[in-house]
This record gives structure tokens, C-alpha cells and sequence, in this order.
């Protein structure tokens, strides 16, 4: 398959959301302006970004709706289950921890880890929270495929580092740092302070 | 001032979090090169994104920290405190209310808002949580310039519409859903199920 650029990954992500909804209100066909009208774009362009997929939908009738979700969840690699550690136990990484999005997707929380030893031994969602210094034995022992990174910013690229090195190559980091890593492990970063920062510029320069 | 692409603005706080950290280790100049290193980017991207803004620094000497860090501040809006709602007291709602992060730029929580009665009248780090059906009566007598909304996603786009009304332009969004609001309107979203699916993406389509 070819190279697809990452806002069209995330605008098929959004297609995907968008069609679920219809699915579960019993739509069974969709047109490409139905579906760009919910995403905020234009028909050309839902149309272009399918079409990377193949062939789908019938002129004049639309897409059908769990046609199209079955191929969507399948591009997106959502058919399967993966394995996720959390590192860092504090509130996001609490919040995320009981975030239902995670498991409807197929990311399992298997291991959570802090250095705290007031956090250390604790139970969480059904997991107990794992010493940090033990992150190599215990991913050893059953590894993971996505590192969520809830640390502070000063901890982020050591642990980082820690478990690249153990394998993992896909991180979601929520440190306001710039993780750097090699060029096969992919990192998504959720930069609050960054959001705010673009939401305090527009209402300061309008 | 010019328009400036968000792609930059985004760069900008990036650039500010590296000077931030520079300031406290006492570090008092910094080349476009070693901004660079920092933020992933190349030395003629730090000197062009800075240029939007006037003449900084000296040739062969480099930005002087404490001047660039004022002067980013001052770009980016964060010289003064904004009055934040937050709508939904939920896990995220939670975790958030709690995010250092939000205070130190300046961002003020002034009022919780949940439509769960179990929620409401309790005591929140500091705030009570109100009834969403207030939302107008409270909103009236102490006005906000950003909604966080938090909500489920059937609930976001009508509470959005309401804080519109109630003046309120920009959004942080965390419900998994698309709000449609007025060009006058800035809208964050921050999508978790968007960020594990790019990752979901990347590490099936390797």
C-alpha cells in the first residue's frame, strides 16, 4: 500500500467515527456529501481520500455504511487487540486508565508502572501498579506494543528510551516534551499546554 | 500583525517550553541551531518562524532567553488570565481540573458545569459544580472566554451552541465528535480515539 499522509489517516479516523454513528442509527447507505458535510469538508475530497483504498460505493447510491466501516477499521489496523503500558500513574494517566475508548479499540492496558513507592503496589482498574525499575523484567516477561508516556516532563525521554529499547514501537505521549526516536517507532503527542497556547493566541490576535 | 499558519503558532509554544527550560538552567543565550536541535526542526525554519515578529537577536551571538521568552509570551497571549468554564465533571474533567498547566499559562478555572445530580453541589478544587441547566444564568453574571468541553459526544455540539451564545470564543474540545461553530470561533479538539488510530495505522502498516 502506499504512503498516505497523516491527515488523511486522520480524516478516514474521523470518516470512521462519523459512519459508526450512522451505523448504529440503522443508515444503511451513505453519499460522500452526507459524509463531508459531517467532517467539515468537501465531497471531491472524501471521495479522494477512499479512492487510496480502492474501489467503494456505487455512483448515485452512496456508500454502505457497514461496508465501508468494516474497510475503514481494517486500514486503520482495528481488527485486532493491543498491548499497552502506562507509564506514569498520577491523574491523566488515572483518567486514561478508565477511558472506555481505549479498550472499545483494542488497546489492552497490561501493565502500568510508577517510580512513586507511595503509588507502587497500589490497585488500579484491576492492575496493580508495577515499580518502574522493574519496566524491562516485566516487559520482558510479557511484552507491550504501545508505550502511553503520563510522567513528568524531566522523566519522559529516559523512560522513553527504556522501552524502545524493549521493542515498543509506538508511543502516546502526553509530557510536554518533544520525544526524539528512531524513525521506526511512530509518536503521537497530546500537548495540552500547547493547545491552550494556540486557543490564547487566536483570542489575543483577532 | 500578519496571519500567522497555525503549523507556526504550534511552533512558537514549542520553541517556548525549550526556552522556558533554558531560563531556569540559567542559560541566557541560544542559537536558531541549538532551538533547532531541541524542537526537530532546522535553524533557517527557528530564524524564519521568528522573523514573523520583528528583528530578534544578534548575528553570531545568538536570542537572548529572557528577551525571546518575554517576547514569545506576549505573542502567544499568555501576558494575562483567562476565565475558563469547564463543562462536564467527569474523569477527564477531573484529571484536568488538576492540570498545573492550566494556571501557570494563565488560564483560570472560574466554574464546573455537569447535568448529573449525583455530580452537582459537589466540591471541586475549590468550586462547586453547578447544573448545566445554569449554565446561561451563571455564565451571564460571570462571563468566560473559553468552554472545555468534556461532555459525551451526543451532548457536545448543543452545550457548545449555548456558550456561543453566551460569547465564548475559543473551545477545547475532548468529546470525540466534530463541533461546528461560527468563523468567529476558535475550536481545539483534542481526539484520543484519533490519536490511537493514527498509531493503529502506523503499526499495522509498517
Amino acid at each position: 500500500m502506499r504512503k498516505i499522509a497523516e491527515s488523511t489517516v486522520r480524516r478516514l479516523s474521523l470518516y470512521l467515527r462519523f459512519l459508526e454513528e450512522f451505523e448504529e442509527q440503522g443508515i444503511e447507505t451513505v453519499s460522500s456529501e452526507a459524509l463531508a458535510a459531517r467532517g467539515g469538508t468537501t465531497s471531491a475530497q472524501v471521495r479522494k481520500d477512499l479512492s487510496f483504498f480502492g474501489s467503494f460505493g456505487k455512483r448515485g447510491l452512496g456508500y454502505g455504511v457497514p461496508e465501508l466501516v468494516r474497510k475503514l477499521r481494517e486500514i486503520l489496523g482495528l481488527g485486532r487487540t493491543y498491548r499497552v503500558a502506562m507509564i506514569g500513574a498520577g491523574k491523566i494517566g488515572s483518567a486514561l486508565v478508565q477511558y472506555r475508548g481505549f479498550k472499545q479499540r483494542g488497546f489492552e492496558i497490561a501493565a502500568i508502572f510508577d517510580s512513586d513507592p507511595a503509588k507502587v503496589g497500589k490497585a488500579w482498574n484491576g492492575l496493580t501498579v508495577k515499580d518502574a525499575r522493574e519496566l524491562e523484567a516485566e516487559l520482558r516477561r510479557q511484552p507491550v506494543e504501545i508505550a502511553v508516556i503520563v510522567t513528568p516532563a524531566e522523566a519522559a525521554q529516559a523512560v522513553t528510551d527504556r522501552c524502545i529499547g524493549l521493542g515498543v514501537k509506538a508511543i502516546l505521549n502526553f509530557a510536554p516534551v518533544q520525544l526524539v526516536v528512531p524513525d521506526d517507532v511512530v509518536v503521537k503527542t497530546v500537548n495540552l499546554a500547547l493547545e491552550l497556547e494556540t486557543l490564547s493566541y487566536a483570542l489575543t490576535n483577532r
